[in-house]
C-alpha cells in the first residue's frame, strides 16, 4: 500500500461477507476455572480453530479475495515464516492463483510442509530482514504478484476485524476486549469493530516485556523499537507500522506487558484447563489478566486467542 | 448393584435431565483436513471439554444424583486413578455430600491433586486390583457410601449415553457411531442411544490390539480375560463386566482394533489438525477410520472424544 489508508467499520462489514464462504466461524469458549481463577467473567474466542490454525487466515483472505481478477492472476506474495504465509497460501489456493513465499532458509520444516501442502511457491532467503525484503522484491518484479504484509495492509487489517465482530455478535455485552499486540494488524482491527460497536468498551492490548514496543510507542507518542525481542511469543516480535501505531494511539485504551514465565504459565493453563492447543503468542492476554496486570475484577472480557501452530515436539514447559 | 439391571432408551432421557444443570453440553468439530485425509465425513463430540475432562462426568452425575436423599448423605465410594474418580469427586462436591475415592499410592501427582481439588477424601493403597477392591470394602463399610462402579452400574451406563443422545440430535444423519471400549460403559450407552433413535445406523467399537477384550469376547461369545492391557491408552485396560458384554452383544456390529503407533500417530494428528488436546484412549477410534480398518468410506461418522487428561510433561510421541 502506498498511502496510509485506514479501514473503517464498514471496511470490516466488507471483510466479514467477503470471507464468509472461507472462514470458520470459530466458537466462543469458556472456562469455569479459569474464570473462578482470575475473578473475571472470559469469554475465549477461539481463533486456534480458524483455518490454517490462526486469525491471519482472515485478513490474508479478506486482502486475496478484494483484488481484482487481473492482478490476483499474476498472484500474491509475502515474506513470513509464520502464520501469515501459511493462511496466504491458503487463501491463494482457494481463490486458484499463485502464491509466493519467502522463507528464512532456517525456518522449522513442518512450517515448510505447511505452506508446501497448500501448494504455495517457497523462495528461500538468509534469515535476516534484509535478505527477506530484497528476495521478496526480487520475486514481486519477477512474477508481478501483488504483495500482502502480513499487517501493514488495510484489507488485512478489516479482515482481522471480523473476529472482534463475531465475538461481540456473540457477547455484546462484554466489558473489555484483550489481544495480543505484534505488529498491530489484529489490534487495530479489533479496536476499530469493537469501538464501533461498543463505544465505551475498553480495548486492551498485551505484549510481552521482552517485545514491548506497542507499549513503549504509546509511552513516547512515537513509534519506538527496542533491541532485543527474544520472547517465546515469536508472533510478537514484530514492532508497529506508522499505520497501526495510529489506529492504535486513537483507540486502544492502554497495553500492558507481561514475563515469559507469566507466558508459559498461562499457555499451560490453558492447554491444562481448557484441553485446546494455542501457541505462546496467543497466551500473553490471559497471563495479563492472570497476573492482574489490568483491573477488570467482576467484569466480562473477552480475549481473542489468536492461534495453535505449536511445534509439539519442543514445548516451552519442557525447554 | 446386585442385580443386572440394563437401562433402556427412556434412562437415558431421565438421565439428560438429571445432569442437565451440571454438566456441559460440549460441541460438536469437524476437521475438513481430517476429513478429506480419511474419505469419512467426521463430526467429533467433543467430551474432552465436558466438567473434570472426560465424558465420566455424564454416568458418576447421573448415579449421584440419582441416589436417595437418605443414602446420598452417607456419601459416594469409588476406586479409581482416572477420570472416574475425578469425576465422581466433582459430581459430589456439586451435591454436597462426601466422596471417598481409593487410589494406588503411585498415581501421578496431578491426578491426586484434581481429586483433593474437588474436595474429595483420598484413601491410598497398593497398586494392585486386590488391595484397590478391599480398601473400598473398608471405605463402604466404615462410611455406608455407596460404591459407584465406573462402568458396571446401571445409572453410569445411561449417564454415558447422553453424549451420544446429544449428538444425533445435532446431526441426525450420521450413518456410523464410533467409541473406544473399555469397561464398556460408554460403549453400552452410546449403542442403547444409537439403536433407539436410528435403528439402521453402525454402531462400532474400537480398541487397543494390546487391550482387545471386547474383540475377544465378541469372537467367542463371552467374556475373555487376556492376560496383558499394556497399552499407552491406559483408559481401555479394563475389561468388560458382564452386564457391559451383554449390551455390546446385542447392540453393537463390530470391534475394531488399533495397534500402538496408531493410537500415537491418531493422537498427534488431533492435536496438530483439531488444535484440540485428547488422551490417548480417545484417539483409537480415529486411529480405526484413519487406518482403514473399518469400511465407511463416504459415510458420516461421529466419534465421541471421550477425554482430555494428559501429563503434558511426558507426551506419548517423546517417550
Amino acid at each position: 500500500m502506498d498511502t496510509l489508508s485506514i479501514p473503517n467499520f464498514s471496511d470490516i462489514i466488507d471483510a466479514a461477507a467477503r470471507i464468509k464462504p472461507y472462514a470458520n466461524r470459530t466458537p466462543v469458549l469458556t472456562s469455569r476455572s479459569l474464570s473462578s481463577m482470575t475473578g473475571v467473567e472470559l469469554f475465549f474466542k477461539c481463533e486456534n480453530f480458524q483455518r490454517a490454525g490462526a486469525f491471519k487466515f482472515r485478513g490474508a483472505c479478506n486482502a486475496v479475495f478484494s483484488l481484482p481478477q487481473e492482478e490476483a492472476e499474476k498472484g500474491v506474495a509475502t515474506h513470513s515464516s509464520g502464520n501469515h504465509g501459511q493462511s496466504l497460501a491458503l487463501a491463494a489456493k482457494l481463490r486458484g492463483i499463485p502464491a509466493h513465499i519467502v522463507m528464512p532458509e532456517n525456518s522449522p520444516k513442518v512450517k515448510v510442509a505447511a505452506v508446501k501442502g497448500y501448494g504455495a511457491e517457497i523462495t528461500f532467503c538468509e534469515p535476516n530482514q534484509k535478505a527477506r525484503e530484497q528476495t521478496l522484491d526480487k520475486v514481486v518484479k519477477q512474477t508481478g504478484a501483488s504483495f500482502i504484509h502480513p499487517y501493514d495492509h488495510e484489507f488485512v487489517i478489516a479482515g482481522q476485524g471480523t473476529a472482534a465482530l463475531e465475538l461481540l455478535e456473540e457477547i455484546p455485552d462484554l466489558d473489555v476486549i484483550l489481544t495480543p499486540v505484534g505488529g498491530g494488524g489484529l489490534m487495530s482491527g479489533t479496536s476499530i469493530a469493537a469501538r464501533h460497536l461498543k463505544p465505551g468498551i475498553s480495548v486492551i492490548g498485551t505484549e510481552p516485556e521482552k517485545a514491548n514496543d506497542a507499549w513503549l510507542s504509546l509511552q513516547k507518542g512515537e513509534r519506538q523499537f527496542p533491541d532485543t525481542t527474544q520472547t517465546v511469543a515469536d508472533g510478537l516480535r514484530t514492532t508497529l507500522s506508522e499505520r497501526t501505531f495510529r489506529i492504535i494511539s486513537e483507540h486502544v485504551d492502554s497495553i500492558a506487558t507481561v514475563s515469559e514465565e507469566s507466558i508459559i504459565r498461562a499457555m499451560r493453563l490453558i492447554w491444562e484447563r481448557m484441553n485446546i492447543i494455542i501457541e505462546p503468542s496467543c497466551a500473553v492476554p490471559f497471563a495479563a489478566v492472570h497476573d492482574k496486570k489490568i483491573d477488570i475484577n467482576g467484569k466480562k472480557a473477552g480475549i481473542i486467542l489468536t492461534g495453535g501452530n505449536v511445534d509439539l515436539d519442543r514445548l516451552p514447559w519442557q525447554q
